[in-house]
């Protein structure tokens, strides 16, 4: 169960990096909807590898087809699949992995995990392509809720030391020097969810923060959550923290948004809002210590093949598609009250 | 089902802060195990209110009974169950914020949830008071872990502007600085669990961050979790970043612990360490602005009744209690392969 | 899991035959639905034990207390949860059962899934005792249908060879010979619902049928279930078992109901039938053969004790709730549509 | 979360009859089990159409494409993905029956449960070709439990007014008399699983009847599911029906097997017997009465196309199928106690 996410819209992973495909089964959709396969295009091509000299030149057409769950490009009530060919896949890459594990990745706990079965081929399972049927998910969900009048956007707000406030060329130049270095470098992407009604969620284990933040640490290199003002919350008194409430047309608001749209696990009607940290990739050129796990003995390793110098830097559309199945799953959740 | 949580080992919560009781079912325990109940009970104290001049002046004797679940003491393979009595209850002291939200606190969003049957008395089910089921069950896996070699312990690292480093005393100062203010202040707890076995876990929504963070997150007033060096990972290059593996008597360890015991979504080996960021008590005697629900009109409010002026202070146990539902979880899951 | 069902509502039963209590958590239930007390009394009278000669002596005040959900009366969004004290147990009675199973039982393998710990007083978690909470949950949510219009009953068909065109007392007399003969005897119980919304359940895992009997077998000593004609269905053509649909008034009804009001897994808004076989009671006085589970050696038993001579007579009450839980269920999981 | 099924291993089918393709992801397997294609697609075979006369003439390869899970055909840990195209469909079969729901069938359903955007072609997700990747993970679990020594056969007990001690060539007269009618035929499926394990399931919603009921009445056209000797325990006494216990070199056996394995939920170690009934087929060429969904009048309706006229002829595998994936998932979950 590893694989599959959500309460009422179920969504399925499935896939490797060099299987023969990776892909989604998206259970509990309404029929009844369409999808606009341009607009999920454009989605896609945000995430999708190839596009410039920052990001990994692996290219894929990440074209998904649907086998399942339309009638006219409609959904029909079965679940809606989706298949994406892997195309250009260079398993010998990867043949040296399968005893060095490579730091920082997930080499080592698979081979805990699933001993000598795994698939050493690119991180198998635990590959970033699986963001891509999951971007197909959410991709479809966003569209859904955009229609609703619920809009979801991520931006990156931080490179390694560069803030966002130094624009934006200033953040690919922090991605280039570590990619000349053989290095990496993290970044922190930031989410917004307006329009998102207020209602959703619950109290304990149905409150937003756990499915959303369960959602979004599902994306590989990230290592932190945080919604508001997060973090810096702990350092504030309540007066300064608390947002007061006031009547705006019928409707209450808060006149700040420190509590990031979420209040006691449910959503308050302000912007949803929220932070994820994502790790550099762990895939670099230096040389790096690392173990031999046949002889269990200390060995050096240089990781070759094609990786992104940072992660976070294609990671946007990953986070909204992750908020997008949570959002929507709660929206579907409350409509039944 | 916003009140269970867990694969293998299922936690349902129930009660509300002015309801007769609290309480917990365990569903999933393995027969045969003896409960301490003494180490249990002094579990449950380190959350207790009433302790001193820093925490709510309510008293609860938060004596689980266990009606269901044991033969003798030791469990019998039906559902570990346990009701806490709610004896010192002054549903009075909430009368009026039926009609005027308290800021920062879910009675805003209860309303939208529930509409007018919500438990108005004392937040109901978004309670704090629901931690003491929680640590009943938690306190229960803290003692089966400990047996098995993993030992759990977490720690306020802030307090406000506070850090750890200050000292004890400084971080109690800070408390009763905001609590003769008429305020409240937020904090950091960080927990680390030692001894846990690698290989806990999987990937995508299998990961032991999204599975901790689900719990976590649901503990009332947690707004950041973050596993390792967390938002600071973000900051670094790979190489910074990344943690050497090196052979350790026939075992791998890593040589730093920046990924905070959890590669991929499985545990390593290494500690497993996250910190929450908890904000200050919503519940503050000084002014704040909020509207009417009844007249949709700005009005004023000041919270009387009982309040921790810091929840963090009383956290600890309630991460730790969180973090051993999932662990033992995975842990029984993982036993199964 | 194995004491949590549902979907959207999830029912968590707890409890043992002879611990202090037995019960019941309902998570999902909308808030605002008032409890009426003495219906739910009555209806749990139903299946009380110690009502006439024909059933169990063993008296139980069967009358739940409910320690949290409600707000004078009305459910506010937090689960339902009520505890029924075990007060007239004899553990002593039981006691020789440790070592020697009851054929027909679940001793034996209670001793082979839970070992030594298990707990052996009067059938533990496998004990008919447990059917009061189910009652309680079930009893619940037959108040609730009758309010939107949908009825459920079930009744005796058949006892032992005695089928219900041969009148009450005939039935009674076959259950009384039983008892007399130090025996039981088996019997058939159907239930209807009436004015089940058309539109419920789904394909494949989502149909009808499969969550019912899920439910249904659920209860002690049942080991068959059928819908509509059920088994005899198999007998016949198609042209003999299809029912033939006609228009009813801006309806769609079918002129017969071999189908049971479900096809391909969705009510068709026709009545829902279903039948569910119980096996005999399988503890009786006669003299049986058995093993002794330490000395590995047949042995004989004689079960005493007090037990129903017939389990059917007090099951519909039980059929009743399990069908309202599930109907109740696909009605919530369904608006959410 | 219609088409998802399982605790430990979790099944999710996909597709619809006319859409590009059914299939099934499988999540929850063991890494490093070979799967025997050979053996998959001779399990395949039995239930294809297209083999006799008495089947369907609509013929399909049938071949599942395993897109993930495998590295040199055995399992890596990912979940087990099949993908199996719909080549020989003929839309235009179906069309008249968007408006004219054919009797029996889930036509009328489907409509009222997705509205006018259903699948209307071939009966869409309630189309017997879903139990095609219901085979392929059924095929891998009998492989799997037949390696750890569980057998598992099912075979076709009654045929109409025809038992199977009539022989086979009676049983395939009876389908016989029916197609040349017009018409179609019911059946009985039993099924017999040998080898397993005792102690598997659980009490309440964790009995083995109740899964196992739930997974077979998944298949489309099963109307009853009984264990042992199912209904006709309800005409004996409780000294005829119980199954007495005996040594049997240091195991516990019963001396007969009224109880089907099963006792209070969980298996005993005896064979687990259970049948299923199948409804005759309700797409039949002889003329019917029907509904046009669009007037609300009375219609006549001739159901052509290609249908089998006794689906129990084919059941066979697919019942086997669901007994594997229920049975497999029982032991995967008891391994973890």
């Amino acid at each position: 169960m590893d694989f599959t996410f959500g309460r009422v819209l179920k969504v399925t992973l499935f896939g490797q990096s060099h299987a023969p495909a990776v892909g989604v089964v998206i259970d509990g959709l309404p029929a009844g909807i369409a999808v606009d396969f341009n607009e999920l295009e454009a989605f896609m091509r945000r995430r999708a590898p190839g596009q410039s000299a920052h990001v990994t030149p692996r290219r894929e057409a990440d074209t998904p087809e649907f086998v399942a769950g339309l009638v006219g490009g409609v959904t029909c009530g079965a679940p809606l699949t989706a298949v994406i060919r892997n195309t250009d896949t260079r398993p010998g890459d990867y043949e040296a992995l399968a005893d060095v594990p490579r730091p920082g990745h997930a080499d080592y706990t698979a081979y805990v995990k699933y001993g000598s079965s795994r698939d050493t081929r690119g991180g198998g399972q635990f590959s970033g392509r699986l963001t891509a049927p999951l971007c197909v998910a959410g991709g479809v969900c966003l569209q859904i809720l955009r229609r609703e009048g619920v809009d979801i956007a991520a931006r990156l707000t931080r490179v390694g030391e560069t803030p966002a406030s130094s624009g934006d060329e200033a953040m690919l130049d922090t991605v280039e020097k570590a990619r000349q270095d053989g290095d990496s470098v993290g970044g922190v992407v930031e989410c917004t969810a307006r329009g998102v009604p207020p209602g959703l969620g619950g109290p304990l284990f149905g409150g937003m923060e756990s499915r959303l933040a369960a959602a979004v640490f599902a994306i590989p290199a990230v290592k932190g959550v945080e919604f508001g003002n997060g973090f810096a919350c702990a350092a504030l008194t309540g007066s300064e923290n608390n947002d007061a409430f006031a009547p705006d047309g019928g409707k209450v608001v808060t006149l700040t948004n420190n509590h990031g749209g979420v209040l006691g696990g449910i959503t308050s009607g302000m912007p949803l809002v929220f932070r994820a940290a994502f790790k550099p990739t762990p895939s670099i050129a230096k040389v790096q210590k690392s173990v031999s796990l046949s002889r269990m003995e200390q060995t050096d390793i240089t990781v070759t093949g094609r990786h992104d110098p940072c992660v976070a830097l294609r990671a946007a559309p990953c986070v909204e598609a992750a908020a997008a199945l949570v959002i929507y799953d709660a929206i579907l959740e409350t409509r039944g009250r």
